[in-house]
């Protein structure tokens, strides 16, 4: 398959137009939208026979804040400045964070919220305090990360940004993109579905001005006067793609996203001359709550050793499960807190008992292990402190209403979500960059086709590839429409 | 800059050669070397003004066995099949390797051993039992890896597999380097130094057929007539790249390698079509040993919790160093035992003390944690047992002699050698494949350049790279000069 084709050899176009758009999910729409609202002429290409991608799939929370707040935070009494946002930000992902992109993103979000209330979307003002994943409550503000965990605690105020559709639960993507496809629909822009970008065209001195695409099956081949914009998802579903850049993460069983997620975008860009960095790197879920009481749980590897601040957001558990012994983990609990996990059906409880003993032995742990760590936890939770990894205070009280029962979340039990977070190297702007930080003239990308604000599963807050998505989609559209036709 | 030019576009070579070998280290040399003998006219190109590349920087062991086992193993009365090779290469690796690149390799290692031989390099008939990674003895055959550690012993018998120049000790990439390097000007084989390849030739059907070079800063265009072969390292020399595939090891302080390794024939085969992958794995070195008796001590991470058997390799070290929170580890060992680590200058002594409780206290470790963990090691170590780790009965001993010394052996302060492990998709033969894995026609590559054989640090061996590289060089030559001249 050849995903570069010479410019220079195309006879006959089937279409001329301003700016090509592939892939019409969060990305996509928000980058066609500001492009066509520029008076650019657009053409969308969507390689599923509808437009939605991941983004529709998911809650379509996004983590927004920073020069003082949003519309949102603010009329709920938050104020989020753009040093505290950054500072969060910065403890999440340290130095594997793109600084421009992430300093237009901690000034901008107040600016992006109004922009996606514009749309028509709603936002309730109401905040929800708890601990969940997605506020069942129908309000739209929430903490969806670490914010309130350590050490993230000493290096940011805590302030909720995750943004969420009024009274969408978890089906906050069908709400905001039904109405952000119908905002680009309305925008005239030209949408065409069962269409896959095979090839991006390219002029000898390394111009991207147009694409060969697939639409029914059927060779389309285009002209793109500005350029052409990346938005295909990452390559979750691609199962070659996910063996060679993540073993890290195999075996991937629960590949997160939608079916179009096969790595086109990112494939179509390295062929032109792009870089794909940060491969080795993706999102992986262990839904450890809600209910918020598993809390009061610990969490132990096989070696009866407990890891983390049990207090943590799914997504930092993910990657710290990784990192434990042959990937096992054991989630404690006495009766009193017992409960399911509400997102992770596949847990096995593994060993009951009347004492920790009991139990330890059930389990088939080294004798005295767990017993210990037990021991010690209790001894200190019971002054509200954790000295090993000062799990908040809230959460601590000692184990000790039998029966207990130690539940598998071990990875290979509960197959756990996973998407990417590698892509192309791009600039805020969404200018696709040469592996010498070149901008190859005439292509853009953004959402999971490049890589973006999140970088590490360890630092991740839900919300963060919407936001992100959505946010720099629309930069590249807008960016796209301000080039000289060529 | 563009990596690669239209073929078509050329209306003069400075020279017309069959074959262009992109770098003259382990890879480079073998491959020009098995080219040229097979009749092929071959012009290498080295960006360094001498050949010798990271191998010649190395002890250059190669770690190789099966069928039967090589001369050198089988003369020292050890017997390696191809199975036992095999079982063990995939405890190392897991899923993540190129199952037929692994096939091959385990099946021709005494052939490549006879190779290295017939070439002059000396290897004495001696083994080395003891725990080093080098054999400073002058024997030529010692283990090198994980072989005779937890769980690996559970997977495959333990053979050595180290093979190392004779009566070399560190200077082992020496005595390999000049002797092959030679064989390789006695072969008539074209050697220019101070010259970069800049960019691939490629044909309007995608066949690489040719180098646009700088050889003394002057522009010099090669025509290729049967093929290209990239052996131009890995990228551990270019801070942007690491940084950005690499955000795992940060901070890179001690990239180890030659100055080269700057990621040009991984560049110069992305830009032909050809495939990145693994590259966010890098090899990473925590010393721990020798001397060997250091490997009586413990290590404990900054919770005061074992996290691995402390008699594995070195690059496993590694890989569960960059696990613990902060990157932090401390190695406790008893006055008995005590040494200063040869390869690691920078450990610190961070506390001592009469007792344990002593040392946790100097340490400023939470209160009882060392205590505890100690303890628990000692108790079962008075048996010859480790039920947490399965340290070998051999490094097991009670921990009570004091003084006790508190040894950091963090990150931050060893500045670990790192080297990368990401590189082209390729075929056993050395061929380059595209994202689809369809082989890119001309274009080869071999060594570090390529994921090859070793693929994480957790499971890494000395002499996996070398061995790798002078093997998979030597492949690639052969098929470069069985192919036709276009």
């Amino acid at each position: 398959m050849k995903r570069v084709a010479r410019y220079e050899e195309v006879s006959h176009f089937d279409l001329e137009t301003d700016v090509v758009v592939v892939g019409f999910g969060g990305a996509g729409a928000s980058a066609a939208l500001e492009a066509q609202r520029a008076g650019s002429n657009v053409t969308v290409l969507e390689r599923s026979s509808a437009g939605g991608g991941s983004t529709m799939m998911s809650a379509c929370e996004m983590y927004l804040g920073g020069s003082g707040g949003t519309a949102l935070q603010k009329d709920l009494g938050f104020s989020d400045s753009t040093e505290n946002f950054y500072a969060y930000m910065k403890a999440c992902f340290g130095d594997n964070v793109d600084e421009a992109r992430l300093k237009l993103y901690t000034e901008q979000g107040p600016e992006h919220f109004d922009w996606c209330e514009s749309l028509g979307v709603p936002y309730k003002r109401g905040f929800f305090p708890g601990r969940d994943v997605v506020a069942m409550t129908g309000d739209s503000l929430q903490y969806t990360g670490n914010e309130r965990s350590w050490p993230f605690t000493e290096h940011a105020e805590p302030v909720p940004r995750g943004h969420l559709p009024a009274d969408a639960d978890h089906n906050g993507g069908q709400v905001f993109m039904s109405v952000l496809l119908q905002r680009v629909e309305e925008s005239g822009a030209d949408i065409r579905v069962d269409a896959r970008a095979m090839s991006l065209l390219q002029d000898d001195i390394g111009r991207v001005r147009g694409v060969i695409a697939k639409i029914d099956n059927k060779p389309f081949v285009i002209k793109a006067g500005q350029g052409v914009i990346l938005t295909a998802g990452g390559f979750i579903m691609n199962e070659q793609m996910t063996r060679q850049h993540l073993p890290r993460y195999y075996p991937i069983d629960n590949p997160h996203g939608n079916s179009g997620d096969m790595g086109d975008g990112i494939l179509l860009g390295v062929a032109a001359g792009g870089h794909a960095i940060n491969m080795g790197e993706a999102f992986i879920c262990v839904a450890h709550y809600p209910p918020p009481e598993l809390t009061f749980g610990i969490f132990v590897n096989n070696r009866g050793q407990r890891f983390i601040n049990e207090d943590i957001y799914l997504a930092r558990m993910g990657h710290y499960a990784m990192e434990q012994p042959d990937k096992q983990l054991f989630m404690l609990i006495d009766n009193e807190h017992f409960a399911r996990p509400a997102y992770q059906e596949s847990v096995d409880i593994i060993a009951v008992g009347e004492s920790i003993e009991e139990v330890e032995l059930d389990a088939g742990f080294p004798q005295g292990v767990l017993q210990t760590t037990v021991a010690y936890y209790n001894q200190h939770a019971e002054n509200g402190e954790d000295p090993l990894f000062n799990k908040s205070r809230e959460w601590l009280k000692p184990i000790n209403t039998p029966p207990f029962a130690l539940v598998s979340y071990s990875l290979d039990i509960l197959k756990p979500a996973i998407f990417t977070l590698g892509g192309l190297d791009v600039l805020p702007t969404g200018e696709v960059l040469t592996p010498d930080r070149e901008p190859i003239p005439g292509l853009f990308a953004a959402g999971r086709t490049v890589a973006g604000i999140p970088r590490t599963s360890k630092g991740y807050a839900s919300g963060m590839s919407v936001g992100d998505a959505t946010f720099f989609g629309r930069r590249a559209g807008q960016q796209v429409a301000s080039s000289t036709r060529n």
